[in-house]
């Protein structure tokens, strides 16, 4: 498997608590009076949820100033991804990116076509010029791994290529919230009634709940209509459900936590670049991709790994050598264990 | 949507609280102590759960007496069979049954063959003769709605034909645990290591866990391989994964269940047949179907509704034409309450 967050392949490598820098958590974690709206909730665990989550929907849909009829909701933001990817007549991706848009089109025999960021990892505008009719392009946006945010008039350029192409468009902004207000998608595509074009959100990232599965997408009201005939019933868990009618309104949380990260990100973009032999990739969100110029990622890897530090290999993000790796952005105390290891390791290299 | 339990469709219809005879849910509720647990894997919400599922397949081996490596977990036993078809050739069903499977089937775009059972909804063998190579044969057992299980002699006759054919047999055993222990195909297919047999159950039904989204299927190791790689990550949540890792143990309450399910059973197939103008089908589990002699499930179904119980209309399940109900067996009081209103209903029709 090829992703972060493997706690227990690697607990034992280490003597005492290992500190996951390899998934993009919020580190203030979630938002508060969760667990009791989680207590309140357990009687609803003796019955299906509401299969059309109508209240959840709801939720979702004032939080993101969306129409119900707007939203889709699923396990987690790959799901829904997922959803659309069974729709789709072929799928396009963006190197490096995400492996799991690459291996859900495989897993129901779509046709892959692959894009290329240009070699600093900013979009190169001419690969958007040959879509393939019909296809689902899917961008991370913020891309996971290099944290680049589609800057606003490359979207709508890209978007109006898209439709040019009889495409679709799938953004996934599954870190979201943890960017600057530059421009918001949804508020974007509102005044095209989602036509061509979804995004896809959730609680998993911002929200610190990646156990909770809870993702939702936003796309016109025919689209979700669509998706949700072949959508898997009930695959919102009860428990998500009523945390998903919750966390949304703590605009308090919501705020602390851009904040929050807003000043970890600027902390680590200025010293991170003070260590020798390492290139950092500006980033928008809350982690951030690092070229390693003359070791390789397996060593890194263990370098940190011995001193209780989980950080990401890249090699399974396609186009990026074994020479790469990710770190997340998390609390001061931790990022300043990171940067502390960090200098081990160059000095190391003396 | 065509299924029971849509409680909140239904809510405003009557003043008061609905009894849902709709969906079939053990009435006893969910193990003592799972509170508990679920307030102590709180913690565990922040992080994603193990993408391997390591100690809850290991709980689900030990409860099923199968080895860890022949466990598959996903969000509902739906999540599984969807595994299953995802990977077929095509599906083959039997009618009437769980009309999930047909749905799923449409929506990975595969072929549908279908099979009928005896106009008493017994198993007419002859239906096996002609199974296509590769397909995917989906069998309930015991049948949703019939409640029929499938003897075991017969069971194994399906199985030769299905290996015969190089197609394969899924039993979905979601409602397993409310059965008589007259055989277990988990043991059953052991000696053939799941050669060409895949076995779905849930926390769902005899747990009384709708909400949590549990799932599982015993398979052969070389078939779970292969479906994990195409399945969903993390698709179930990391309370779920707690809750898995300690109600299959609680071996009173499976006793306690079934001994309940038993009574209440025998309870209903006593009284129901007394009643006039109804059909009553025999079950081996902890739902009933009826046959209207003469009137439609509509009348029958707004006649409940008014009188603050839900039941189930059966017209959604294909071969019943409009005039069969499915009730779940709950507990005495409110299997008290249904007998009631049917006689009220016998009566209104004199």
């Amino acid at each position: 498997m090829e992703h972060g967050a493997d706690l227990l392949t690697y607990k034992d490598k280490f003597e005492g608590e290992l500190i996951d820098f390899s998934s993009n958590i919020n580190p203030l974690g979630p938002p508060e009076g969760l667990d009791e709206v989680l207590i309140n909730s357990f009687k609803f665990l003796v019955a299906y949820p509401d299969i059309q989550y109508r209240h959840l929907r709801e939720s979702i849909a004032k939080y993101l100033g969306a129409c119900k009829e707007n939203i889709l909701v699923g396990n987690g933001a790959v799901e829904i991804i997922d959803d659309f990817i069974m729709k789709s007549g072929s799928v396009t991706v963006m190197l490096p990116g995400f492996s799991e848009y690459e291996k859900r089109a495989i897993a129901h025999k779509k046709e892959v076509y692959r894009l290329y960021y240009n070699d600093d990892l900013t979009i190169n505008m001419d690969e958007f010029n040959n879509l393939e009719e019909g296809t689902l392009l899917v961008l991370g946006n913020p891309n996971n791994p290099s944290g680049l945010r589609i800057p606003k008039n490359e979207l709508v350029k890209i978007y109006k290529l898209v439709k040019k192409a009889k495409a679709y468009l799938l953004l996934d902004e599954a870190f979201f919230e943890f960017c600057p207000d530059d421009y918001n998608s949804v508020e974007l595509f509102k005044e095209f009634d989602y036509e061509s074009v979804g995004i896809i959100r959730a609680a998993t990232k911002f929200f610190a709940l990646p156990g909770i599965r809870l993702g939702y997408g936003c796309a016109s009201k025919k689209k979700v209509i669509e998706l949700q005939k072949s959508q898997l019933p009930w695959s919102v868990n009860a428990l998500a459900d009523a945390a998903g009618q919750h966390i949304f309104n703590d605009k308090k949380y919501i705020e602390d936590s851009k904040l929050y990260i807003e000043g970890e990100r600027n902390f680590l973009l200025t010293e991170l670049p003070k260590i020798k032999r390492i290139k950092v990739y500006p980033t928008k969100t809350n982690f951030i991709l690092i070229k390693l110029l003359n070791c390789n990622e397996k060593y890194v890897f263990n370098f940190f790994l011995s001193r209780g530090i989980l950080i990401r290999k890249c090699s399974s993000f396609k186009e990026l050598e074994g020479d790469h790796i990710r770190v997340a952005i998390k609390s001061r105390e931790n990022n300043m264990k990171l940067l502390y290891i960090f200098k081990e390791l160059s000095k190391g290299e003396n």
